[in-house]
């Protein structure tokens, strides 16, 4: 009997990768997992998930070390982190069917355009994790909470894109195999919004050292955050995409009540790992500036973490293998 | 043979007062010293001062715990830290002659106004001085470095209040004490261009952890450092004082090749004392404000050190005894 499913690529099999990938190969399609540290010992093991939703062994799964032994796929999904997003030109071509689907499921703002660059007959669809997810050893993932994903077709010239027929596809997909999926119509819009959250938390828990309950209980600190969600709601009013006030009092509202956390931002930094400062905070900055919308208190706490960063004496590149989106 | 030299009281006796206090004393004027913590010691041991321009051995000074104790001076240089600006409301008025002199050698800016409300009638001078000097234990100080003091006097107005005989007074008081010592026509100017460097550099010393040296050599910290001159310049700017892109390119230049250096507000958060955060950050962006100026950079380092004060749990009011301004 043949597999009528759509084959799936997860490029970047960390606390996201894994996850959503396993789930996939569950449900019954075929997927491929191009892995860097953990090859060995997934090749030997296997993927295990230990999640809220639901526990997964799989003993036996496609495993690569290389793109260039992976077969092309239908639906690529793209679950590396962002600060390794230079080695998708090598990757990419290799697995990516003419006309396919590239699922970038990253943080941040601006990366479908690179894509683009490197499949430019590709359909893009951005994706947005909501998870606290962690890969805690090789091939092996700690799903503690949340989990649903949005997704949205990119568009080239920033227009909303609608619920094209591909974006149905891995909606249900996605769904089939148990993850809360939404499709979106505005990939522009959904990017923003996301923001409006990770602009100020992720950086901020790093520069104060502090967690979020800390920033929130403080004055000033929640000052500096509801300055960059309003910068943030400006940069999306640059692109035509209101927000709006009430958004913001909703997320300094979910903040101030959220148990104590620590945004991936942190965990990278506090690993000595590299942050996604380009993808969360510099190229929202750039966008905004494009349409003529400066964002002051965002490019002193970027410019803050690239010192942070650039300083910090045990950073190093490396592959997605810890996440909290 | 009667003293028909000028008498000063000196509020604060560390690392500023204590120095100019003993050359005035060596001098030959009547000199009151207010004292703190270390007045046990300074009744019985004096004041000793080392410095790179002449050392000073006092035995015997004038020592008070109490400013009803102390008479009222000629002049009254206030060497306090400025987070101790709430007790000269109870200090000024047992010192201060009326229409006798306030010398307020301070860091920051808008700290006149608070005196001239306690002491309506006096003269009062604002002294900047450009020193390295750390007082090393009690009624003992160490001038390292630099040493010269720049005086204007006060204009409710904001005026450049010119060459007055009260600044000519104190000129010539401080030059036959020892110390180089420049009066300048126009107060406001000479304060917000000594924060062309402080407001930049003694926050970011404090948020980024780091030396001056290391911030220089960094892209990201120096544009920032950058971006705070240009704020402040802006400032400047909102009271019709110029003081000129060149002089930034020369506080950065200076910087860059100065000594790995930490400024005061950096030893003070190091030692678990109140930063001067009031003086030099919120009352120079509350003065832009006023004028209509901006300051979104600032307003971010400034809303930080207060998260970073407030957390800091060892952090405690102090009287001042160690400053490098």
């Amino acid at each position: 009997m043949v597999n009528t499913k759509r084959s799936y690529a997860i490029i970047g099999t960390g606390a996201i990768g894994g996850l959503y990938g396993a789930r996939l190969q569950q449900a019954g399609h075929e997927v491929h997992f191009l892995l860097h540290s953990d090859y060995d010992h997934v090749c030997k093991y296997g993927i295990s998930v230990k999640s809220v939703d639901g526990d997964i062994m799989l003993p036996r799964v496609n495993a690569y070390a290389d793109a260039k032994d992976m077969p092309k796929c239908d639906v690529v999904m793209v679950s590396l982190k962002t600060t390794n997003n230079h080695l998708l030109a090598d990757i990419l071509p290799h697995v990516t069917k003419k006309d396919g689907i590239v699922l970038l499921m990253q943080n941040g703002l601006g990366e479908e355009e690179k894509i683009s660059a490197i499949c430019p007959d590709a359909c893009i669809i951005g994706g947005l994790a909501f998870i606290c997810s962690n890969k805690v050893g090789p091939g092996s993932i700690n799903h503690i909470d949340f989990g649903h994903v949005h997704i949205a077709e990119f568009n080239s010239q920033y227009l909303a894109a609608g619920i094209t027929d591909n974006l149905k596809a891995i909606e249900s997909d996605f769904t089939e195999s148990g993850t809360k999926i939404e499709a979106l119509e505005d990939l522009t819009y959904a990017r923003w919004r996301k923001l409006v959250w990770n602009i100020p938390f992720n950086g901020l828990t790093v520069l104060l050292g502090a967690t979020t309950d800390r920033l929130m209980a403080d004055k000033s600190s929640a000052m500096i955050a509801e300055e960059l969600m309003e910068e943030v709601v400006a940069g999306a009013a640059g692109f035509e995409r209101e927000i709006g006030r009430r958004f913001i009092d909703t997320m300094l509202d979910y903040t101030r009540k959220m148990k104590p956390y620590k945004p991936s931002m942190l965990l990278d930094y506090e690993h000595g790992k590299m942050m996604e400062i380009e993808a969360i905070y510099s190229n929202p900055i750039q966008a905004a500036t494009s349409r003529g919308v400066d964002m002051p208190t965002t490019k002193m706490l970027y410019r803050s973490l690239c010192f942070l960063q650039s300083t910090c004496n045990n950073c190093v590149a490396d592959t997605a293998n810890k996440s909290a989106h």
